[in-house]
C-alpha cells in the first residue's frame, strides 16, 4: 500500500536494478522504510516501477546481502537495518510497535483500501457518496474567491464557535427549515465527520452506549469504538428506524444516545415519514434520550420536500443537530455544523479549541459568502435535477440486470441505494474482482458488520456512461460469482 | 460566559424589563439554555443588554415565579423547567451531565478565557503567539486567491495523506534545511496542533509518558493528560533541554517520546544551541527513544540563521517533524505537516480520514501556490524585520520598568520572552486585574503548572505603541500586587 512515484529511468546507462536498488536503499537510509516495515511485494514493485520481476528481485537480493533487507517467508521482506544502523550500531526506534498501539483503531481495511482507489484514475465509483465534481457550483464559488481575494479579512483565526458571520448566514438558512437556532448555539466544525468526533470525545463516557439505525453510517467508523462506546443496531423499515424497542434499550440506561439520519439515510435511501418523526421525538422525549440528527442530504429531496427536521420540533434541547456543505456545495471546503443547547455547543467547542483551533478560516468566509449570495436555492434546484435523472437511470439499469439477482431500495432522495443480493456471496470477493475490473464498491458489511450480502450503491459520483457500464459489469460478475 | 448580540429596544413601548424577560424565555423555550444550566450572572446581563441591575432583577423575578429559573445561592441562577417540560412534564435531557463526563478534559479556565476574550476589541494582547494580522502577506495571497478563482481544482477531496501538489512543495520547500522528505513521507494537517492530536490518538496508549521541557507548550494542552498520557518535564538552561537526564527517566521504559521545540521555544523563546541538538540526538539514537521536533518558529531567527533541524541530522526515522504555516503566513488556512517514516505518516493519515477527512482542499492550494510562487522568502524577510523592531523595543521597555521587578529571557528569535517575577505575586490576580484593565496575559502556570511566578509574554501580536502602553501599565500592576 505505499504508493510510488518514482520509475527508473530506461535511457541511463545505469543498469535498471541498479537505479532501483540506490533508490530502495535512499528510502531506508532516509528512515522513511523504518527498520522493522515490510516493503512492498515484488510484485508491486514491479508494476509500479515498470520492470520486470526479476529485476527487482535481483535489486533486493543485493541488498539482502548488505544486511538492509531479510526475507521473511509469508510476511514478506522486511527493512532490518539502514546503513547508518550497521555502521553505528544504534538502537532505532520500534515504530511499528507505536503504530500499533495507539488508542484509536485503524480504519476498516476496505475503506481503507477504498480511501486510496478512490485517487486512482479510471474508476468506475458505484458507491462514492460524493456528487461528481462537474456538478459543484465552479463558477459561482470562483467570483466568491475572486470578491475575497480583495478582502484582509480571510487570514486570521476566528472565533472559537466559528466565524460569527457565517453562523449569522447559517441561522438564516436553518430557518427556511423551521430551526430556529441563535448564532450562539450554533458550532462550525470542519465537515460533519468532526462533528461526531467532538461529540465522542467531549460528551460520552467509555462503555456508554448509541443507538444507530440498522445498518449506520455509524458502523462505518471506529470514532466511538475507539473510545469503548458501544453501537446498539434498530431494525428499519420504509418509514425509518423502528421506534418500539427504543424504550426497552434504555430501559437499564444502557443507552446514552440515538444517532439517526432520517432523511435519506445512509446506506439504505430511506426517508423517515413524518408520522415516524414525530413518534421517535415523542418516545425519546419521554424518557431524555438526547438524539443526534445527521441530516446532510436534506436538501437532496428528488419527489417531494423533505419533512421538517426533528430538531424544528425540538422544545427541550433534545436534539444536535448536524449539517454539511459537503453533500451540494463542495466537501473540499470542509465546513460542517452542529445546533445544540448552548453548554453543549460551548463544551464542543472547546474541544474544537483543542482538536485543530478551528476550521480554515477561508473555507468559512467562502460558505458565509455563498449562502448570504442567495445562489444556494438554486444551485441545490440544479443538482436535484441531476440526481433525478441519475436516481432514475440507476433505477432502470437495476431493473434490467438484477431483477433475478437481488432486491433494492427505491430512494426519494439523496445519494444511496440499498442492493440486497438474493444469494450469498462472498461480497468481499466480489468488491475485490470488481476492483481488479476498475469498479470501486460499498460493500453492506461497512455500515452493518452481520450483512453479507449487500452493497450501498450511489448514483453521485459516476457518469451516466459510467453507471450504464459498471451496473451491467457488476451483473456479470455477481453471475459470475453465484 | 454566555456571549449576548441582542439588546432591548430603549423606543419601544414595551418595559425593558419585559423585553429581556422573553428574550430569557426565548433562550430557555428553544432549549439553547438548558435546563440544568447556569444563566450568566446579573451584572453580566445588565452590562450586556445596557440597563441596570435592577431590571434585570425584575424579568429574572418574573421567570422564578414562572417555574423556569431558580437562585441557587452562590450557584447562581439554574434553568430548571422550559415552559414545554412544565406543561407537557417530559423529561428533559441531563445535558449537564453529559458535557462534565465526556473524555476529553476541558481547556484551562484560563486559556478558555482567553479564546473568549482574544475576541474582544481593544485589548492589548501582551501574551498572544501570533503574529499581528496585517503582517499577513495580504496582497499576494489576493493574487493566488484570484487565480484559484480561475481553476476547477479547488473543491473536492484531497488524498488521504493531502494534495499531492502541496506535499511536493512542502518537500522542495524542506529541502532548504537541509531535510530530505519524500511527499509519500509527508502528512498535511489542520496545523501543527492537530498534528499533536493525531500523536496522541495515534501512536501511543494510556499512561505511558512523554518527555517534555519544563516549562512546555504541550502542559498548555490537555491532549495528551485526556488519554491518560504523562508529561515530564526536563529543565532548560540557554541552551536548551538539559540532556543528562534522559537516559535515566527512560530506563524503566517509563517514556515512549520526547517533545521538544528546540527552535525559539514557546514559552521561552529559547534557542537549542547546535552542539545540545546533537548531543539530544545521539542520546535518543543511543535508546531508541523517537523525538517529536515541533518547528514551527525555525524561521523566525532575528540575529542569525536557526541550527539545522533534528531531522536534518536524523538516519533512522527516529524524528516527527512538525512545520506550520501560520505563524508567518496565515493561521487562518490552518495548514501544518507532518513528516516521518512512512508506517508512521500512513498510520496519522489513516487516524486524519476518521477526524475530519483531511484538511480543507482550498487552503491546501492557497499554500501550494503560495510556496510555488517564490514569495515565501522575502515575505519572511520583511516579517522578520518588524520582529527585530518588536523584539528591541520590548526588550528595552523591560530594561526601563522590569529591571527590579523581573528576570527575563533574551530571544534570538520567535515571539516569546519569559518574564520571570522576583517577589510572589498572585499571578491569577494580576491575569485578572490586568484583563479589567485591557491587558491580555498568559499566565506562566498554562506551561509548568508548577511555575507560580511567570509569564510567557509575546511581542509578536501588539503594536509598538500597544508594547510601550502594555507594558508600563503591566509593570505599575506589578508593583501595586507585590
Amino acid at each position: 500500500m505505499l504508493p510510488i512515484k518514482w520509475r527508473p529511468n530506461k535511457h541511463s546507462s545505469m543498469p535498471l536494478y541498479l537505479q532501483i536498488k540506490e533508490y530502495l536503499r535512499r528510502k531506508i537510509e532516509l528512515g522513511e522504510w523504518t527498520v522493522g516495515s515490510r516493503i512492498p511485494a515484488q510484485r508491486e514493485l514491479a508494476k509500479a516501477f515498470g520492470v520486470n520481476r526479476s529485476t527487482i528481485v535481483t535489486a533486493i537480493q543485493e541488498l539482502v546481502a548488505e544486511g538492509l533487507l531479510e526475507g521473511q517467508g509469508r510476511k514478506g521482506t522486511i527493512v532490518i537495518n539502514n546503513s547508518w544502523s550497521l555502521l553505528q550500531a544504534k538502537q532505532p526506534p520500534d515504530w511499528i510497535n507505536y503504530v500499533q498501539t495507539g488508542i484509536y483503531y485503524p480504519n476498516l481495511p476496505t475503506i481503507q483500501q477504498i480511501n486510496q482507489m478512490e485517487f486512482q484514475q479510471q474508476m468506475i465509483r458505484l458507491g462514492t457518496g460524493e456528487l461528481a465534481p462537474h456538478l459543484f457550483p465552479h463558477q459561482k464559488l470562483g467570483q466568491i474567491l475572486k470578491d475575497l481575494s480583495k478582502s484582509s479579512l480571510t487570514w486570521g483565526y476566528a472565533e472559537p464557535k466559528g466565524l460569527l458571520y457565517l453562523r449569522e448566514q447559517i441561522s438564516n438558512y436553518l430557518r427556511s427549515f423551521g430551526i430556529h437556532a441563535s448564532p450562539a448555539s450554533i458550532l462550525i466544525v470542519s465537515g460533519a465527520l468532526q462533528a461526531l468526533q467532538l461529540i465522542s470525545l467531549g460528551l460520552l463516557k467509555q462503555e456508554e452506549t448509541i443507538l444507530v439505525e440498522k445498518p449506520s453510517y455509524l458502523q462505518s467508523l471506529h470514532l466511538f469504538s475507539s473510545m469503548n462506546i458501544h453501537l446498539i443496531g434498530l431494525p428499519m423499515d420504509q418509514e425509518g428506524i423502528q421506534t418500539e424497542k427504543i424504550a426497552s434499550l434504555t430501559q437499564n440506561d444502557q443507552a446514552s444516545l440515538l444517532y439517526t439520519i432520517p432523511s435519506f439515510h445512509n446506506p439504505t435511501g430511506i426517508l423517515m415519514s413524518d408520522r415516524r418523526r414525530m413518534d421517535l421525538l415523542k418516545r425519546c422525549a419521554n424518557i431524555g434520550l438526547p438524539i443526534i440528527e445527521d441530516d446532510v442530504y436534506r436538501e437532496l429531496w428528488l419527489d417531494e420536500p423533505t419533512p421538517v427536521p426533528l430538531k424544528a420540533r425540538d422544545q427541550t434541547g433534545l436534539v444536535l443537530y448536524i449539517g454539511s456543505m459537503s453533500k451540494i456545495v463542495s466537501p473540499g471546503l470542509r465546513i460542517g455544523w452542529i445546533v445544540g443547547p448552548e453548554p453543549v455547543i460551548e463544551r464542543l467547542a472547546d474541544i474544537k479549541m483543542q482538536t485543530d483551533y478551528g476550521a480554515s478560516s477561508l473555507s468559512q468566509w467562502v460558505v458565509a459568502k455563498w449562502l448570504a449570495s442567495g445562489e444556494h436555492l438554486s444551485h441545490t434546484e440544479f443538482v436535484r435535477s441531476i440526481l433525478r435523472q441519475k436516481r432514475d437511470i440507476t433505477l432502470s439499469l437495476l431493473q434490467q440486470e438484477f431483477s433475478n439477482l437481488a432486491k433494492w431500495t427505491q430512494p426519494q432522495g439523496g445519494f444511496y441505494i440499498w442492493l440486497k443480493l438474493c444469494s450469498a456471496i462472498s461480497i468481499k470477493k466480489l468488491f475485490n474482482e470488481a476492483s481488479k475490473q476498475g469498479i470501486l464498491l460499498n460493500p453492506g458489511y461497512i455500515y452493518d458488520p452481520l450483512e453479507s450480502n449487500a452493497l450501498r450503491l450511489s448514483f453521485s459520483y459516476a457518469s451516466m456512461d459510467e453507471l450504464q457500464v459498471g451496473i451491467k459489469r457488476l451483473a456479470q460478475l455477481v453471475r459470475k460469482l453465484k
